[in-house]
């Protein structure tokens, strides 16, 4: 009989690592009941002694969901532990997931401890996480670079502790399958208790093998694997869930372990993670690319659909890719509205959020014949975003641009509630906008990055636009979509500015796992 | 010693094959130019037999490429061959790939032919291919389903009449490296003469394995991966050329081989071919992702530096990332500019594409302080473009958008070099300028994609947009920079109804291996 896989999603803690992903609570919990909707079995929710703002998402996330186990990462130590048991109390099923550094330069160099004590440090934390709860998991960071019996140590010591996941990350994304996949045989082959707990991998892309490096620990007897959504994360990020999640479920006959998840889910998730971090997913992405199953030649579909005759089948409906569908126009009334939005799982907060979405989506459609549902993400996206800290909202623009002449933006817009205007020149409209934008707000920030996504096809697609600007060392996404690109571009610069503005201030997640 | 892994590249060849990836004989040129500066030991270039087009493409590669081999796709038949070996012919070095399918259902039902008449069939092919060159490779299509005493067999057989090099390929991207890597080890070991040949392997990625496929195949014994630059590839594309290469590098304790490649290659190869194919790398892309070589977290960036005591370092210069230099300015001559053309590699055909070349790169520089290689890529990939076939052309452009007020566009173009005037209104003036076009173009065209992005940082980037347009089972990209990126917009639709109105007819190539 299969055995369980455990789905260890970590899109909230380490694929918000990624420089810019940074989330507000609110777009934590959107992701969070996603995840839940899609049979995740562990959501990292984030890191509860990174930051005040880290601790209340992962508060809010831990009340909301009920059928997912949420999870907050801890250091092993008093402080870090006790936030993470606060932080998951509300929930119906909580875990802390708590790492030390395990490799002879760590110990010594960062942590400053012999073996002895880090042993010590982590049978205590592990201890004291039992008081908050029965699920608690172990991390041995930079475990490839330790000496194995002490690995061996650490990890027999923490089981008799009461850790019930043991995990093993390649934090720096450099094994290969062969040699990942021994090292978690060997391992537990080696530890006493091996059989009582969980065993978890935790794998980076750096060399492209994330996925592979989390399936060969699953042949190896790993029964939890740790990922994130369009394997986002730090540098190359992490293992991909959708390509974890359909490996295992399409080579049933080669895996001998299956997952809860609800695969039609996947694209979903796929592009709500990509909407709110602006991280965009390449066309040729397996699974959730928009050619993952598109093919130029005939004789390839052909082939697919001969190849169903062996394995199981990988259909594109299965992992939730479905034709775009025409839900509402511009006679919907507010109930047909909200009904939607519910069916996709968005909740706007009060009456009064719900109101001003309506009345967006009912200029939407005077401009666009054909609203999408992924129209209504965006719609409500904005919506969920602007209710939060509105410093700066646009009002009006005004832009001109012809051949042989600069071009001219000129926009008109709050400053906490103040309306002022501005004009500037610039080298298209879109840098015209931006500037006329900091000749009033004057943030002095840097522009990283200026992508433009369409959301919907067709020659009157909303454009979504991300802008990521930094400033004294932090990084923001702003995201704004409208019809008009040149709309889109200012009202993201200005969503940026809001995310800057607002006293959301978030430490850096320290956790290397 | 460590034995050479030969780095078959079929960007050109299963790269192209990505819906609207269809290069012109030019770009084609200008990649296989970029692979041999890389120095890819093998360039499949096309398939001659599939269309005119593809073998002038593969022929004029051919001429132009003295450090590669130049290589043509063919089936097991007099025609394909023929095609092939001429098509290779100027090469200095020029392989035949052939392929026939050898599974019972292929055989039966596809090719109507017995397994002897296949055997034959191949055979016969290597045969004739060795009358045109002395490097002749062999695949075994849809190897995957194949009866492996069948496989020993035609292999063997085919060695014996002259292949070189023996492909196993896995067509549908579905095994996993500890299958793979088996099925490689034991078709090396139980096929005669099996040290008489280069074994090599074709992986696709629709479970995200590709990479660790091809390397499990390499542990094996295989000594040639076929791959493509960003992983390019119909669904979810091929192997990566850049984690392979990498992996392979980075992991010499592992892997007993070596590649010839220039590493530092890879990013500007990885950035050209996007930019020719209208394919994005997402940012957490291994290698060439713009996040691959950066860090969130300060402990993170600590861990690589001491990651680096361990393994040979992988560095972001290593492979190409480079700062944005500062090349040109506005005050920059004819010559200066030349020279960094050159020093990129980017040649333009004759004086007259030079001066309009170098006129653009004025009105730019008025409009942008700083003008980087991206620009410069952009600008020459803009001229050599439009040199080819330019029904359409833009003159002059005026939008203008207002707040409460439809967006207008006036637009006019050259159509077969008369002038013509458009006006439309739009949801945005995106719209409203592909309106106007159409308003005049009448192409009937559909538009399937519409994406931008900015080729430098800054608010006064260049915005590079691509648009993908579909006619009668036709999918064109067309591109387009500007500092403007509504006139980029523009540039790109008249572009792509460039490509669409050229006689440059495409079959789609039929090979599957």
């Amino acid at each position: 009989m299969s055995q369980r896989l455990v789905i260890f999603d970590t899109t909230l803690r380490d694929g918000e690592q990624s420089p810019g992903a940074s989330m507000t609570r609110e777009e934590k919990l959107r992701v969070a009941r996603q995840l839940e909707r899609m049979r995740v079995d562990v959501i990292e929710a984030g890191f509860a002694a990174a930051s005040p703002g880290d601790f209340d998402a992962i508060h809010a996330i831990a009340e909301a969901i009920k059928d997912s186990t949420v999870c907050s990462l801890a250091r092993a130590n008093e402080n870090d532990i006790r936030r993470a048991g606060e932080a998951i109390r509300p929930a119906a099923s909580g875990r802390i997931h708590t790492f030390i550094a395990t490799s002879p330069i760590h110990m010594e160099k960062k942590l400053r401890m012999s073996p002895d004590q880090v042993v010590e440090a982590a049978v205590r934390a592990v201890k004291l996480a039992r008081e908050y709860t029965d699920d608690v998991e172990f991390s041995a960071e930079d475990a490839v670079r330790s000496d194995f019996d002490f690995l061996v140590r650490i990890f027999d010591a923490v089981i008799q502790a009461g850790a019930t996941t043991i995990n093993v990350p390649d934090t720096v994304g450099y094994s290969i399958p062969e040699v990942w996949g021994e090292r978690m045989r060997t391992l537990i082959e080696r530890v006493p208790g091996a059989d009582k707990v969980v065993w978890s991998t935790h794998c980076h892309n750096d060399l492209g093998m994330a996925v592979a490096n989390s399936l060969a620990a699953v042949l190896a007897g790993a029964r939890q694997v740790e990922c994130t959504i369009n394997g986002l994360g730090e540098r190359a990020g992490n293992a991909s869930l959708e390509e974890v999640v359909m490996a295992v479920k399409t080579r049933s006959d080669l895996f001998p372990v299956e997952t809860r998840i609800d695969t039609t889910q996947i694209v979903p998730a796929s592009k709500l993670i990509s909407q709110i971090t602006g991280y965009p997913v390449q066309p040729n992405k397996a699974i959730v690319g928009a050619n993952a199953f598109a093919h130029e030649s005939g004789i390839h579909q052909d082939g697919v659909l001969k190849h169903r005759e062996t394995y199981e089948i990988m259909r594109a409906q299965d992992v939730g890719w479905a034709q775009n569908k025409l839900v509402l126009g511009k006679h919907s009334g507010r109930n047909a509205f909200k009904t939607r939005l519910a069916e996709l799982g968005i909740e706007l907060a009060g009456d009064e959020a719900v109101n001003a979405a309506f009345s967006r989506f009912k200029e939407l459609a005077d401009k666009k014949h054909e609203i999408f549902d992924e129209d209504l993400q965006a719609l409500a996206s904005d919506e969920q975003v602007l209710a939060g800290q509105e410093h700066y909202k646009l009002v009006y623009s005004r832009v001109h641009s012809e051949t042989g002449e600069p071009p001219v933006a000129e926009l008109t817009f709050l400053v906490a509630g103040v309306e002022e205007r501005a004009m500037s020149t610039g080298s298209g409209p879109v840098d015209a906008s931006f500037r006329a934008i900091e000749s009033v707000a004057a943030s002095g920030a840097e522009l990283l990055l200026y992508s433009v996504n369409a959301i919907t096809t067709g020659t009157d697609a909303q454009g979504e636009v991300t802008v990521r600007l930094a400033k004294n060392g932090r990084v923001v996404n702003g995201a704004g979509a409208d019809t008009d690109i040149v709309i889109a571009s200012a009202k993201a610069y200005l969503n940026a500015l809001n995310k800057l503005h607002s006293s959301f201030e978030r430490v850096n997640p320290q956790g290397d796992v």
